[in-house]
């Protein structure tokens, strides 16, 4: 386990009962930690020829701004339904129960452009698979999928294909031990 | 007007009819315009004592995340009601029809420390004076509150007291050419 878990609080039963949820405010409100953080992430992208960081709403936009001004690059949110005002593009993905949506504006991103998407978790992989989506169809290319926190025993990764993914801690059960 | 502001993309009737919307992904996506826009917060709160930035969602996380990074500060988070996991303390504002809510958690700023609050945009201020009671009911010092675009023809300035208040990009109407 990276030494930056000791940052991360872990609370039982939130969203829901059952789930352990882990939270990223206690690294966040460490100036020493949250630039630990940051510095590994934009070390390893620094030499990667990121034109555009993609964060996706609303903690992904955290990081995702760092890196970007870091990298040179510019920074795309990519948003829930309804919330971007100019034209849109939109990916659809499955929830538990039903679907839900994420969206990005149609210029965000130009044809051939380099794109690192992040946010702070990864767990089933379904938000990321969308968002990586969004920007295959404005043609940028992937050059990296990152995350703070990856739960790997729900194994999201497979979800992302053969893209180059990386998160700094990794869980792997939803215990609080772990 | 600041020339920042050619960056900023102006969209009639969004979210509703006779709203004319201040787009700032067109600055974000831009490296030079996102680096200038905080490399002024930043020049401005550098001697300001500051401990924690505090963002309103999710805009205010964007610059906010940065600023707090630069200022060697931690970053706390100002949610819309039930996204904190932790214990949370709530403050209600009013909207043009109804109240609505945001949270911080408690433990997010200690008694004493000097805080910028900070979002992307100041319209009638009800959102920023709800966020700056939240940082003085838990003892904060707010040194600073910061904006990237200011409607100064709704007057929200003067919702936010004698606090020290600042935007780099006004509009004083809401007119395409403003």
């Amino acid at each position: 386990m990276h030494p930056l878990a000791k940052f991360i609080r872990s609370i039982p039963n939130f969203p829901k009962q059952g789930i352990l949820f882990r939270d990223i405010t206690t690294l966040l409100q460490d100036p020493a930690a949250f630039r630990q953080a940051c510095d590994i992430l934009v070390d390893r992208y620094k030499n990667a020829g990121i034109q555009k960081v993609a964060g996706v709403e609303s903690r992904g936009f955290i990081f995702g701004a760092v890196i970007a001004l870091r990298l040179n690059a510019g920074f795309v949110p990519i948003r829930k339904r309804g919330k971007l005002p100019a034209k849109v593009i939109r990916q659809e993905y499955q929830l538990e129960y039903g679907t839900d949506s994420i969206e990005m504006h149609e210029d965000a991103i130009l044809p051939g452009e380099g794109v690192l998407v992040h946010d702070d978790l990864l767990a089933t992989g379904g938000t990321m698979s969308a968002a990586c989506k969004l920007v295959e169809r404005l043609g940028g290319r992937i050059l990296g999928i990152s995350f703070l926190i990856e739960l790997t025993f729900l194994h999201g990764r497979k979800k992302l294909g053969r893209n180059d993914v990386f998160s700094i801690i990794q869980y792997p059960s939803e215990e609080l031990e772990g």
